[in-house]
């Protein structure tokens, strides 16, 4: 490809893996961040929330090579770990028996990728400066340093916006495009980040590789393991009504909530009631748009394009996912960036739609239906089912995490036609007994046809 | 009420009338217009839709002893009148014998209440004032001027944002709250203002009493009469496809285009035209977010707080009724503003969103179901049972345009239950040899018990 001077808006996740893309495809690539340099300066909000790494995003970081590097801070996870109330624990696996997602720290991925990103012979990453405006006609770019407030313009051939979701980059085009689809939607739940801490030796308290799940039906917590033997836990509550973080004003308050609901985790928790005044209460945001391309040259990707809840563990992925369609694009169509960017947008499109809608109802799933019996087994029905007959049933969780040839949009579809014939299944009298029946098969056969 | 300086942003139809309210309960108010003063420059930028005035929208005025001087610029159009493509025309009445909607010119209905407004001892308008920035904490409302570019800072008690469906006064809270739910959604067809001009001495060269329509199942033209005997035309047509304003990108293609559908109008349209190709072809957004309020203090109305498309004439009426609901509860909870703003909200949410969606659903009534002659039986049958049974089955349309008594969100319950009992009835053998049956009658009863 003839070689193009392209910024990028936002050295996250999505900014720097696809600056390693561009650079490797031959173009200049410059990288304006807002923040500082998190690799040199602490700029932790105390609002993270691990990521799940899974198959989709691997993909996006071997397709540069860097999976091996990534690998190193990762650690697997090979099911949900469910803590009952009455101090019961399962273990509910993700797929099959070697398949994973991997809590990674968003912080640590995101400086690898910095580090990776910076050692391209085309990638420079200035920091600290804000896009202010993106000129559409000029393609220019208006920034702001934020400590000297210096404003610099840079012009470029392509603009990429991947400055997440509340985009710099996104309200430049609500504001200055007619007919700009645009919607904001918070859930009504937000989250607070707290820690389990490593016990003696670094050691970890809990089991290590499994994804803790505390379902308590309108709530939930869950604990993700790091390499220093440490949890990062997430408290999932609604900001208002019985139980809620609008309740939970007190130390007090807290301490009881937690005693009663949490009890076998508050022992594990020495900071819990610091951390719960200090830490933000966090809120969850859908943000859906379209296009995501302007005039054939600036293109919102990753969270720019559609930020989604953290529930399904894809947002990552989805961004990651972005970045190898739009790679495949540029093979298949080199210089031709009309086609790349508008087969991008008209692909992408309707997979982050359904991912987004996947994620919303990942929400119900985790903090209420882990905990029910039936829904356990109607797992064990699908993964029975799966193993023996793998070309007619990929379970939903399966297809979206494990499978990144499927696309979210058809994993949705699937999914949809896999809960109505489970549902008839989950219906039938006596199914705790004979859930692993001829009977239940051929229904499940005949069904599919 | 204790008075309150109170600063309004924007002097469109609803921040006037609003203002002329507020002062009657002895406020103090300052409004804030971006744009110069229409009375003064003529700012019309030929994308103009006629406004249909109806009930709910005089209620508004009457509240404030207006409606007479409005009435005096309003044409009373009775009902439909169609332009089949084959020359034939019928005319559809909107209701019973003397219920008409209210044509009446956006900029002259604007321009009365300016006026209006002005004659209240304690309203003043600026004019080319721009708001660029509200501080929720100070309630201080920045301002810039159009021209001098002079910026100024005006504190008051409230605020609210009347500045419309691209209301900065939103944009300021969309960015500066947190969990704000917003979207605006276009619709896929645009509009572009067209003219049938008056025939000799001002004589209307159709129908006055009525709103013309010309049905086409993917598009329509519209015509709405004003005194001076012009009609001002709209053309309601997608943005894309086989039939759209991409297509009509020659003079010759609108000539062929008009000629085709709508051949009784094009002799009455002598510059059409040089109207199409200097006109803008504009978009149509509908805007739903929440909360309105902020700190009880910042306050969203009208199209600000949900903008609508034009199709069942109810942006202004619903603006209006805003205004309504408002000065009741400022005159049941007298300085209780927290009370008065907070229920303002929670009322008036669901009936914007009913009317939302109405208007959504009668662009496809208007554009394609008047020309069907199912359609219009079913209106007669209803109107016949109606009169009949008049506590019983008030039809939709009429709800919503004549019956202010009957919130947005009921008449959309209603009507969907309505919807359902015609579907049956419709569906019944020989329906257009008896619709006016005994049978009929009685079954129509049945369903409603």
């Amino acid at each position: 490809m003839s070689a193009k001077n392209i910024n990028i808006i936002g050295a996250g996740l999505v900014g720097s893996l696809l600056s390693i893309y561009l650079s490797k495809r031959g173009h200049n690539i410059t990288i304006y961040e807002r923040r500082p340099d998190m690799r040199k300066a602490n700029i932790s909000a105390g609002k993270s929330i691990n990521l799940a790494l899974s198959d989709r995003g691997w993909r996006g970081l071997e397709g540069v090579g860097i999976a091996n590097e990534i690998k190193k801070i990762a650690i697997p996870m090979y099911g949900r770990f469910i803590h009952n109330k009455n101090g019961n624990t399962q273990f509910q696996p993700y797929g099959k028996k070697d398949q994973a997602i991997n809590s990674v720290s968003r912080a640590e991925i995101n400086m690898k990728l910095m580090d990776l990103a910076e050692q391209q012979a085309k990638v420079k990453i200035y920091f600290n400066e804000r896009c202010t405006h993106i000129d559409k006609a000029t393609l220019t770019t208006y920034l702001e340093h934020n400590e000297t407030k210096k404003t610099t313009q840079s012009q470029s051939h392509l603009v990429f916006g991947a400055d997440g979701a509340f985009a710099a980059s996104r309200l430049n085009m609500q504001l200055h495009s007619d007919r700009f689809e645009y919607s904001q939607h918070y859930i009504s739940a937000g989250y607070k980040e707290l820690i389990i801490p490593p016990g003696e030796n670094g050691k970890f308290l809990m089991e290590k590789n499994a994804l803790h799940i505390w379902p308590r039906g309108s709530f939930m917590m869950i604990a993700l393991p790091n390499p220093d033997g440490n949890f990062t836990c997430t408290l999932f509550l609604p900001f208002e009504g019985e139980k809620s973080f609008a309740k939970l004003n007190t130390k007090e308050a807290v301490k009881q909530f937690f005693e009663e609901e949490f009890p076998d985790a508050v022992p594990l928790m020495p900071t819990l009631l610091d951390d719960f005044m200090n830490n933000p209460t966090s809120s969850l945001v859908t943000v859906k748009c379209y296009p995501w391309v302007f005039e054939n040259k600036i293109t919102l990707i990753g969270d720019a394009a559609h930020a989604i809840v953290p529930f399904y563990g894809q947002g990552m992925n989805c961004g990651f996912e972005d970045c190898v369609v739009l790679d495949e694009l540029m093979a298949k169509h080199p210089n031709d960036w009309d086609t790349i960017l508008s087969t991008y947008q008209h692909l992408r499109k309707p997979d982050s739609d359904a991912i987004a809608d996947l994620a919303i109802g990942n929400f119900v799933e985790m903090r209420d239906k882990t905990a029910d019996p039936t829904f356990v087994l109607q797992k064990k029905i699908e993964a029975r089912f799966s193993e023996k007959y793998p070309d007619k049933w990929l379970p939903l969780y399966s297809m979206v995490t494990f499978s990144p040839q499927v696309r979210y949009s058809t994993a949705l579809k699937e999914g949809v036609k896999q809960q109505a014939i489970m549902d008839s299944i989950m219906a039938l009298p006596h199914i705790t007994q004979k859930w692993d029946s001829e009977e239940v098969e051929q229904l499940m056969l005949a069904q599919l046809k």
